[in-house]
């Protein structure tokens, strides 16, 4: 029952319709590889409910909340890979183009699946991206 | 007009017309005032261009993408203060919803100016719900 | 200074850049054509105020605003004219179709002008549509 | 048969992806809190819709659009307690945060929940802040 | 297998929640009915996915991506009669009016039924508004 | 008179907040390299119209309706680059990336900019993916 109360606290606050604020590289460090973790976080987490839950309309939920984060990842990576990285850093990181193409095809994966493996390879591809980015602002 | 560069590129990364991603308390940490005051901090930036600059065209594009950033720092504040804050929380600090209010007013106020001590009291009073949020979590 | 803090006022709630909520026929009376109105008054508010202002920031704000109050008029109309009338209404009220085609080319005129005349215009049009509306629920 | 006709036409009109008008208090009355009701009005009927179906695909449709109207509904609170009440109204209705933080939070149980109870309360918290509304407007 | 990879390549790009872009009458030639009509052939290709899964959750996401085009085709279809055609048009093509409203509702059928027979009937109604379109260029 | 009636219309149709449709692989074509040419034709009748306008308010229409066209070209162009092209298109086109990534930046920098140059350089990369889309269609 709390079990229930606590996957339901987490999927509500993420069904927002609403999406993706896009970031600059302000002083303050708007790009910030961080978003794209985070909704990537959440994905996985959606996952882990789906697979733990018996009650169809949660599992319902679970896809639709899903779906929209992993859109997010996708237009976070696309704002940091457009905006933020600059042909200087291709020179010094010449696999840039590959790592945020495979990143952006793995979260368009992750909507087709509740493997939390999936997941994880999100993660740990996102993380590869802000190595680069913070070696970048160094 | 290496500066102007600069501002467009602040500028250009920032005009999505899509908007606002919801977050959720996750162990991952996906609830995080980080969020309200990235926008906030974009939104002082756009004052700052937009004062510093003569081109109208350019000033336009600084008061859209600040509109667009403000409204941010309002979903962000309210899903923090809707979603995220418990009624223990409020025992605790029976100030929250006052602060809540006052920022996303701020929020609204940083839409009709461009003097940036609008924006340098909004910082603030997000920083003023951070240091309560990360209290919560210890 | 009164009257520039009610104007802001105005603007301020209405620069979401999220938009237009769909309306069903429930019992509840989900469907109304008080939404596509109070857009339209809305319009013809952001007009009067580009009218009366000097300042530039304000006046490409009250713009802003106006054109995403116009297009949530087209939506409001649209889901009107095919969600909730029916073949048997058009029977009775043959002009229908030419009704919700002008109101949403006036909403449309509307993005181009601050003439205030264009908005009173859309505000007959809608009424008109209400008229029938109510007309059919009874 | 016809039955389900009228559901499909319910769930039809409801499901834009597309969200949220906020809304100002111009003399027109543009705020408005008839907004919030509505919306919590069709998440209602979303819930008995839900429960009265034995249709996979159909209930699967009815939790896609009840999360977009119990968004909607937050969103309206929201930008009424932000945008339209003012420090003065606190005065005299000192409870307005409180009524403002359980309705939006309740909006966002009615996501996790087919239970029409939830959406009742919903409803009637709406109500309350309703009386407030226009007892201010006199 | 390989099936079920395409089917899911298939959904994988269309649930992006960000929605619709409008047209315009450009020499470029940016009305275009080509849009209504791809869009509604995604909503077909939905439907016979989902008809031929025995996958829940890949059924689920089959309804929701179906939701977003059929609104899709609707805005499409939308801002083609009113923006597109003009006075003249229906002098010449009185049923402009009950092609496009025909069309809309089809397309508001078309989220409530995996009939792949409404589909066909939605795109043969595009093709008839297409072909006066296009009529009307030459 | 009738240009400024035209220049309307162009702007008229599109300045829809609501934004950008995903496509597909399907058989019937919905991947589509179009999109992103017909939004970026847009782009450049913005700056055309910006320029040959006097009009202060038409003039921060053409930037607002711009703004919105650059992020839709970058949208779609984001699409076909994650979810249309495949590891094997990246050994017969090791361009690819790097096309799609200029592409993506001109039309950050077509926000920028009423220079009518940006914008056909940006139509050229636009036609250039299309080459390699279409060949491998073949």
């Amino acid at each position: 029952m709390k079990l229930l109360t606590l996957i339901n606290a987490v999927l509500d606050a993420r069904t927002s319709p609403l999406v993706v604020s896009a970031h600059c590289d302000l002083p303050c460090g708007v790009y910030d590889p961080a978003q794209a973790r985070i909704d990537a976080q959440s994905v996985k987490a959606c996952m882990e409910k789906y697979n733990a839950s018996d009650d169809d309309a949660f599992k319902t939920r679970a896809i639709i909340v899903k779906e929209q984060r992993c859109e997010e990842v996708k237009h976070h990576l696309w704002v940091l890979w457009t905006d933020y990285f600059k042909p200087e850093h291709l020179t010094t990181y010449p696999n840039l183009h590959d790592l945020f193409w495979k990143a952006s095809k793995t979260a368009g994966e992750a909507k087709k699946t509740n493997d939390v493996a999936v997941a994880d390879r999100l993660l740990a591809e996102i993380e590869a991206i802000a190595d680069i980015f913070w070696a970048t602002k160094k």
